[in-house]
């Protein structure tokens, strides 16, 4: 099997899109991150949850997670207020990883092998002539597949 | 809003316990990872879902990616037969990173501090007297609650 065999369709925001809305993509449809795409809809980033979920997390507690002890509670439960008014764009992380993407071609193993080095269980399939995205395979359904061989 | 608060019951694998079994767990029921234990049900390990993956890709196409692009599909399809026979202890890995886990008493933020941290998106919740598992949180779980505040 290969990746385009196994590539679904997939929600996608444009880095210039609400960071709260994308924050409200993932939890709302259970995804396992967020493909970001430039204007055209080609992949420029793709983050695992935890890498959407550090977007909320300000810096200073990041560096110094004592400090996120002594904020009280009551302010802690609004931190994801952070995203207001701020682009996706606006929060990506300034050092990005390899992009985790595969041409349709793949085979089961190497997603695997890329999903397992680039920590993201979520890899974009993007046709090898135009670069546009054929759809993505998530974690989830790699294993199932794999599991049913 | 405290960690002892969200904590839900969440399925755990004793590190003896069949590697197979532990994928066929995540898959299944679509976990964003797993929680290892000893025999008294105290975490040791909690893997995201990329590390559980990491256990059936074989070492030497982690340490060359470009080993994977020459195994064939049909081999590529099965690469996740590794697993069997084998346990959960003989396959986690050798530099263990943070225990994601925390008291009752942590905040939402220390919690979102914490899976941003260590990229995982799963966090026990233990009880600080006993030791035992309350429960856990995932970051699904979590984005749920906070974006709802």
């Amino acid at each position: 099997m290969l990746a385009r065999d196994l590539a679904v369709a997939y929600p996608a925001v444009e880095s210039g899109s609400s960071a709260m809305e994308a924050a409200r993509l993932l939890a709302g449809q259970d995804l396992p991150g967020l493909i970001v795409t430039d204007a055209e809809g080609h992949p420029t980033t793709i983050l695992s949850g935890t890498e959407v979920l550090k977007m909320a997390v300000p810096r200073y507690v990041q560096e110094d997670p004592a400090l996120a002890h002594v904020i009280d509670e009551a302010a802690s439960d609004i931190f994801v207020h952070r995203l207001a008014g701020k682009t996706v764009a606006q929060l990506l992380p300034e050092r990005s990883r390899e992009l985790p993407v595969v041409d349709g071609d793949a085979t089961l193993l190497e997603i695997a092998a890329l999903m397992a080095r680039s920590r993201c269980p979520l890899v974009a399939v993007l046709d090898e002539q135009s670069g546009s995205m054929l759809g993505a395979i998530t974690l989830d359904f790699l294993l199932d597949r794999v599991l049913a061989s």
